[in-house]
């Protein structure tokens, strides 16, 4: 399968090569820019490029959105309940264009494309977000459970009738007690060897599954996650198939809650799950990774208990990867409303006395919109790239097969990790800003905001929270991927980073090498912060790396002298958990850039090229203003250099205003998900 | 009136007494703190602090919420419309209780307390917010415009009936082409002297009023904002009395439309609303500011058409106070669970590896909460002090009347409009944190943070949309509430400021006196920023002073030199725009800063007053910190002492960590109105 577009799985980006950078305008003073001709772009040249290999798949996704726009509709006039029976059909008839099952093997009925299946999922999220959630729960999370964790008998008598939705099933992970920590859960599944059965039990309330789509109505099967009893021994979470349903009717031991109205999703049937001594057969294990023999053997090709765990949940990173996706599409459709009444809504005069003024044309609403826009494009390209590694890794041997890349899998799901925090936390905050920008108007439903707010709001903390992904990405830069990280808890990796050298912790992190170079591409060797172009690619990545690896170095003396000094290494864990956190995040903001740098030094010559380079600069840029306090703190920003940044985004925004419309036509989100007839296609404003 | 406790209307606040500084914990580096004594918070004294003296009023709404408790129930469970019956009979009961009638003359039924009626408002926002939008339009936006822009024949004729609630009405101003600039409204109210009535009419589809709260259903009258014309001479915005519905039919010539779903309020009946040639008469003028004789003379008291347009709407800023208000009091409930629930809800070993740690015990979970609750704090007092100027304005003279005090006014429209911005961003910002800060259990609608994502969300956009609403504060800045005010929009101000000189337009501000003394006030002379105390009050005073009057200064110099060089005094608005906001957002959280530690100081020494030093030093250095890259660039603070301040803040949150119950119990939101049975009733997380 050709990748060819995505740099390698390695974490060593090449730098950009000098000629990339001369298409970009001269970091002249503002506003001089002599020689600066404005790049007209070519809206489906450009769409192209943001949909890549897969334009086919999602332009099939496009056309069976705009079939069923009427979802979204239904969404506001339905009851919750004819809601969710209608999104289940929606579902169904998805299913049966083949959309929803590109990632399940052929003889399955499957598309046996795994990267086809995230653009599938990526771009199901311009429309009713129930549809995708309830695609998501349906195929990602108990197909791919089905799929990753099972063996071929699972395969052989699950994966058709789930690919065609024909059997609908649930993911009985989460527990009312238990969300992020999923080692902790509480949920029993003992075997008995007399009957060679598993017995799965819920001991009290706080273990009851809690939060599970398809459960309250449509699931009749459910892959559940429970310590595994053989023998009073415990072995850890394992998943279980357990049926919970038959012609509608609730199994016997099996109590099924609804979880009520929910802020937004109330498409998908959330409920929770009790069970009370239920007898699954032996075969229900979900065996890829551990076995119970008939007569109560526990075998397991990995004999570490938490490398077995963190290798099962490992297989089911696609799940995070499709949220970030679908975060980041979300936030496209907010962007297009926004984007396209700013350019036809006017209010108050401004430069002229006899006509108010575009709203696009107003300085501070360039800035609130022009950077989120940028750096929605710099997350799809970053997000490409994240699919890209998925559809590699999970295109090759599995995790106990010969030839597997353990180190791979570890750096796919960290990345996984960072992009969805950075992807979910961008669509909340991006439909939140182009509500306002809309005004009242906004507030309406007929308009997306209010769905898309009410949706996507748990984006944020499903999945795993995002500040919980981060630390899981902090622990993995901090202890290089270690083979003991496994093993690594939060007092764990206290301990285990303050047994070595802050130096040893540096050194083996990949954005070492990368900052290393730095003085052999920037002009003026130790003061290239000083003397680059704040234009120069090589400059923005030198800063955001710079900044990575101050960070990661910051955590690990920190947590050293904190263990150093005798406290106890779980409350130096969390005096320091700002900074673990914020170490995560430069380290996949960096990620997210090379991605936008690299797709753009990628392109040919052209309009095409300085319009993405206008937007690459303008996400760099943004993205270190952000920091810029810490920048200055640390040494490598100067306060005239700072506020030189802080004119050129301002001269960027103004550069980038003609092309705002047609930057976001390039998303192409299909006119039935934008709605909002008197945003849109309703001459409002003075001189209607 | 005794306003005893909040500052004077003049812009000039005292500085705060030495001792009240050793109140403060010792500026030792952290985590020394010799001889610190862990403060106990009395929760009912500060909830007495935070009541302030209208305790009572605050009591009563209280009782009625709690009362009425079902009715956030009934908002998931009944259709539209049936809860838009509820919700207007839960107003008229609370009317009966005298609750909602407050700021209106004894005579009518009414409290005659201005005061007392912005608390019973603000406190209402505990609960359901469609019934706080419904009285705020019923009480605040239609009756207010009676009371304020009527004259002794329309409070006769009106008010005792809108006081009860027997009569309904809505205040139609806004229209689809026009939201914030209000001036430029389409629709026009003819006078006809043979008949001697004025003709409504609606002129065009851009102009039909939009989003009316009240008028899709209940309301019988509307007040209606129109450009008045008599005899071909245009006089510009006026306010009538229209009967628009009459035992529930439309009367002729209105035509009303439903406004359909919300995101959120679906409680309060939006509609639209044309005009087809109504004839009302001319005693329908709500004539305090101007009048038509019967023969078609217009006569106003103000002869500049700017000047009367502002002046009428300036007698409606209660608005604004409230809208701010009420954002304040909806974070307070969001607040409370996400701090309650962090003290109990256990989650991942970290310092013991029998039991998971209390969230709140988490260091990123301290940083997310604990900043939000002390600026909720500072806004509150903020918003008491904006409150009380509001009384005693509005006790006092009208704007016509002898000893009619313009300037007081002016600087009260200005401080509420950016009280209002401030407190409904951090609204936006807190809810969606606390949310956040719940997981998945927050996204259930039986927790509060649905509806109150859902219902505030409209907050920062009306009663004027908060960047406008800043830019209002910023002209006012520039132009020291001058004169001219009234004619100048923002070409006028850009001309305006554009012709004096910058050191003029500096010299002129209030807080150009308070940075004035600020080497009086601290040790160390010029270099006051580098030798003071970061727990010095004046100190922090001091750094948000200098940033306000920086700012000020930079606006007018870049308004200047823009001119000066022969640009478009529009263009070179909208290039600076993003500068004016951030002048007016540093101007108004220096007084929010102010308000905070002037309550503090006032407080008799003890444990409250430590506790709410430590808070307040948590939102002054949180607000330095957030802005510190500013500070830097300007050379007030080196990176050494930015990242002390950082550290502060940590230091800070740990020793309020303990308080952060009591904190949030002391806003006194009943427990009726947290519902969250599972996040704070239940024995969730490990040990349960």
């Amino acid at each position: 399968m050709a990748t060819d577009q995505v740099p390698p799985i390695a974490d060593e980006m090449p730098t950009v090569e000098p000629e990339a950078a001369t298409a970009h305008v001269d970091d002249a003073d503002v506003p001089a820019d002599k020689g600066y001709r404005q790049p007209e772009v070519d809206v489906d040249a450009l769409r192209a490029v943001l949909d890549g290999r897969y334009r086919e798949v999602r332009d099939l996704v496009r056309a069976n959105l705009a079939e069923h726009a009427q979802v979204l509709l239904d969404e506001e006039q339905m009851s919750t309940a004819d809601f969710r029976e209608r999104v289940k059909d929606v579902v169904v008839m998805m299913a049966a264009t083949g959309q929803t099952g590109m990632g399940f093997p052929e003889e399955y009925g499957g598309g046996g494309d795994i990267g086809a299946s995230i653009a599938a999922f990526e771009t199901l999220a311009f429309g009713d977000l129930s549809v995708l959630v309830k695609v998501g729960v349906q195929f990602g999370l108990f197909g791919g459970a089905i799929l990753q964790l099972g063996t071929k008998t699972h395969h052989d008598a699950y994966l058709a009738d789930l690919v065609s939705g024909r059997t609908m099933g649930c993911f009985a992970m989460t527990e009312s007690g238990h969300g992020s920590n999923v080692q902790a859960l509480g949920t029993v599944a003992t075997y008995d060897t007399a009957s060679q059965e598993f017995v799965i039990t819920t001991p009290d309330d706080v273990s009851r599954k809690d939060y599970i789509g398809n459960a309250a109505t449509h699931a009749e099967l459910a892959v559940v996650f429970a310590q595994l009893e053989v023998g009073e021994q415990r072995h850890g979470v394992h998943a279980f198939v357990v049926p919970i349903r038959e012609d509608g009717r609730v199994l016997d031991g099996v109590r099924i809650e609804d979880c009520g109205p929910k802020m937004g999703l109330n498409g998908v049937d959330n409920g929770r799950l009790w069970f009370d001594g239920v007898r699954v057969p032996r075969t229900a294990l979900l065996n890829q990774f551990a076995e119970v023999t008939p007569e109560g053997r526990y075998l397991s090709p990995i004999d570490n208990p938490n490398k077995r765990f963190f290798t099962m949940l490992g297989t089911l990173v696609q799940g995070r990867v499709c949220v970030g996706g679908a975060g980041i599409n979300a936030a496209k459709v907010a962007l297009t409303i926004a984007t396209r009444y700013a350019e036809r809504r006017r209010q108050f005069e401004a430069v002229s006395p006899d006509e108010e003024q575009v709203l696009l044309d107003y300085g501070m609403h360039q800035r609130r919109l022009l950077p989120l826009i940028a750096r929605t494009y710099a997350l799809h390209f970053a997000q490409e790239v994240v699919a890209a590694q998925l559809h590699d890794v999970f295109s090759g041997p599995g995790p106990t097969d010969e030839g597997a890349d353990e180190h791979a899998r570890r750096m796919l799901e960290s990345r996984a990790a960072g992009t969805k925090a950075l992807g979910t936390w961008h669509a909340t905050r991006t439909i939140q800003e182009c509500r306002e920008a809309c005004g009242g108007a906004g507030y309406l439903s007929e308009n997306r905001f209010a769905a898309l707010k009410a949706d996507t709001d748990v984006f944020t903390t499903f999945e795993g929270d995002n500040h919980v992904l981060l630390q899981l990405v902090a622990k993995g830069l901090l202890t290089d991927y270690a083979g003991e990280f496994e093993d690594l808890d939060q007092l764990g990796m206290a301990r285990f980073v303050a047994g070595i050298a802050v130096e040893t912790v540096v050194e083996r992190t990949a954005v070492h090498k990368l900052v290393q170079s730095v003085r052999d591409l920037l002009p003026g060797g130790d003061h290239w912060d000083q003397e680059a172009g704040l234009l120069d690619p090589n400059y923005q990545l030198a800063m955001l790396r710079f900044r990575e690896e101050h960070m990661i170095g910051g955590v690990a003396r920190r947590l050293k002298r904190g263990v150093d000094q005798g406290m106890d290494p779980g409350a130096v864990f969390s005096r320091v958990q700002d900074h673990v956190i914020a170490a995560a995040r430069a380290h996949t903001e960096r990620l997210v850039l090379e991605a936008f740098v690299q797709k753009a030094a990628a392109l040919p010559d052209g309009d095409l090229k300085v319009a993405l380079n206008l937007l690459c600069d303008l996400h760099a840029l943004t993205t270190i203003e952000a920091d810029r306090a810490w920048f200055m703190e640390h040494g490598r920003l100067s306060s005239a250099r700072s506020k030189a940044i802080s004119r050129e985004v301002n001269a960027l925004c103004r550069k980038i205003r003609p092309l705002a419309v047609d930057l976001v036509d390039a998303f192409g989100v299909p006119e039935e998900m934008l709605r909002s007839p008197e945003l849109l296609g309703w001459p409002i404003g003075q001189d209607a």
